[in-house]
């Protein structure tokens, strides 16, 4: 089969590689109708994340069709259509249990971590890809659910929907804020009104970002360029400042920005993956009744999550904005790479 | 009237004062019975809080009896016996409604902050005291509760709580960790077990500090000295780390502490109070969902705390450790300043 294999920092390839197999009871083998790159891929071929080594397949958002099923499987059979989750859980150990599926023990996440797909196994840009643990990790997909939106179920939304407005605790007739309008941002935006947030405000340094935030369920946009940008969101509160800020880009000013913005008694939801401390300024937020979370999506929400996405309450396929075929896989990667001049949101690539 | 009044960084004197009175309907006047010192006292005198300025009566804790009653207060009587909340509250704005008493809106707070005792208005370090919010702000007294529990009920034991134990989401079955063992840290020891917690770990570069928490509610103590303390840590726990780690110092090295010794999905709540800001290792937080909590008390579990002290659950008098009459405060403030030589909790001052 093909792959898209990374060789170290800075290198990959569309390459032929063994075909995926079965190597556990609990295992499936999907085809790959449709995958796409995250944020994390680049992180990775930058050398950002050194347990991914020369070698391995990267991706960890995929839909497909299962074409074999291993002995124990129960839920899936051959030739069902699936949507795959970037998370992978055996179900069973402690924190299986308590729904927190991202920080499964089970021996394939040897880190403790349940992201294991492109990471610590071959991932999902290939055409075959073998997925451990199929019961608790795959959720058959309805025929009305297209692959463009399917694929954003994988990793995108839950992502933002668990770790930025639930963490954050996203109340009725809250204002929430969103630094940072990338796809990750885009999804909190989305989200966020599921609780029934009263305004969202995105936040951005460009605004061809803002004006696509409005379209993604920003109700109000804000360019943190501006000098008065901090004036500004605390105008659109009654001057406290925001219920919820939900950082989504992953450094230490859209952090701290976050904590400028939030209110006493407030939250703040980090989101962003960071490559370094931040530095939080306790001397002043040690008074304010502050929340602050972390985390790696868990994928508890899909199934809540895919059911809005089939009743067109969600409208996940919006995220894809360049199409591909699996064997321009490369060209894929140079659009998303390039994203601030493409625009790209989600790549989609299909068989 | 006689008090203790603050004359700049490093200057403070007992003297004569005019007597405190109403000067709104919705206050009282307290004829001081007992009060204490608390760290923050020792850190306004240091200068480190610039709000408290030249003049200002020091003091946020207090036990005393209404000798005066403004014309709007409806729940307390001329000679009726009262413990002094740290936090003064109006009852009607935004945050009160919320419980969030800390964030009280009104006038007489004008930052914001419900601690406005010895901090924006003449505290509780005097023979008199105005209280301002009456009938939102102190409480009556049982007669079986003696001044030596009741003063432990103005701020120790609710911050510590409140902010410990309640924002730690401390459940049963949890382990927790409490690292600083100074009074702070003790009443957060014997708080947790009142939420279940199966094990509650002391944690202090002081040998004495640690024997001590074993009296008030550990059930094992480490030293952080102990190049091994971490790994002694986890030994108590599934190997993971501790549910709940809560940070009852306010410098940097217990906050880091804290990070890394909490298991993924935990909390830590800070509990201390900070002058500076603290590096927080986002690099290997953002995964590990992680809830960090910061606060002021509000007190909302005061009455409670009271019913728990009147019903011998809680041994609150075992914090006093050290008794001074109201015109000793000199005396009792040198004591409590040197507490790691007098091993002073709390210094106990009556009249």
């Amino acid at each position: 089969m093909k792959a898209l294999v990374y060789h170290g920092p800075g290198k990959k390839a569309w390459e032929d590689v063994p075909d995926a197999q079965i190597q556990q009871p609990t295992d499936i083998v999907v085809r790959i109708d449709t995958t796409t790159i995250c944020g994390t891929d680049l992180h990775i071929l930058k050398g950002d994340v050194p347990a991914v080594t020369d070698g391995r397949i990267l991706g960890h958002e995929g839909v497909g069709t299962v074409t074999e099923v291993g002995s124990a499987v129960s839920t899936v059979a051959v030739g069902d259509r699936v949507l795959l989750s970037c998370v992978s859980a055996c179900g069973a150990c402690s924190y299986c249990h308590q729904g927190l599926y991202a920080h499964c023990l089970a021996d394939e996440g040897a880190s403790g971590i349940g992201w294991i797909f492109g990471h610590l196994i071959d991932g999902t840009q290939a055409e075959l890809v073998r997925v451990p643990f199929a019961d608790n990790s795959v959720y058959k997909l309805p025929e009305s659910v297209g692959d463009d939106s399917a694929i954003m179920l994988s990793d995108i939304l839950p992502t933002s929907f668990e770790i930025g407005v639930r963490y954050g605790r996203v109340k009725p007739g809250d204002v929430v804020a969103v630094v940072g309008s990338g796809p990750i941002g885009l999804a909190a935006m989305m989200t966020a009104g599921l609780y029934g947030a009263a305004r969202i405000i995105a936040l951005d340094l460009d605004a061809n970002r803002l004006d696509q935030a409005l379209r993604f369920g920003a109700t109000d946009a804000v360019n943190s360029g501006d000098a008065d940008w901090r004036d500004q969101v605390l105008a659109m509160t009654d001057g406290l400042g925001v219920d919820v800020a939900i950082e989504a880009v992953g450094i230490p000013a859209t952090f701290d920005a976050c904590t400028k913005i939030v209110r006493p008694g407030g939250s703040i939801a980090n989101v962003g993956v960071h490559g370094g401390p931040v530095e939080l300024q306790l001397q002043d937020l040690w008074i304010m009744d502050l929340t602050i979370t972390t985390g790696l999506v868990s994928t508890s929400t899909t199934p809540m999550l895919l059911k809005l996405v089939a009743q067109h309450k969600l409208e996940a396929e919006k995220f894809a904005t360049h199409h591909f075929k699996l064997d321009e896989m490369m060209d894929a990667y140079d659009t998303f790479g390039r994203a601030a001049e493409t625009n790209a949101l989600k790549v989609v690539i299909s068989r």
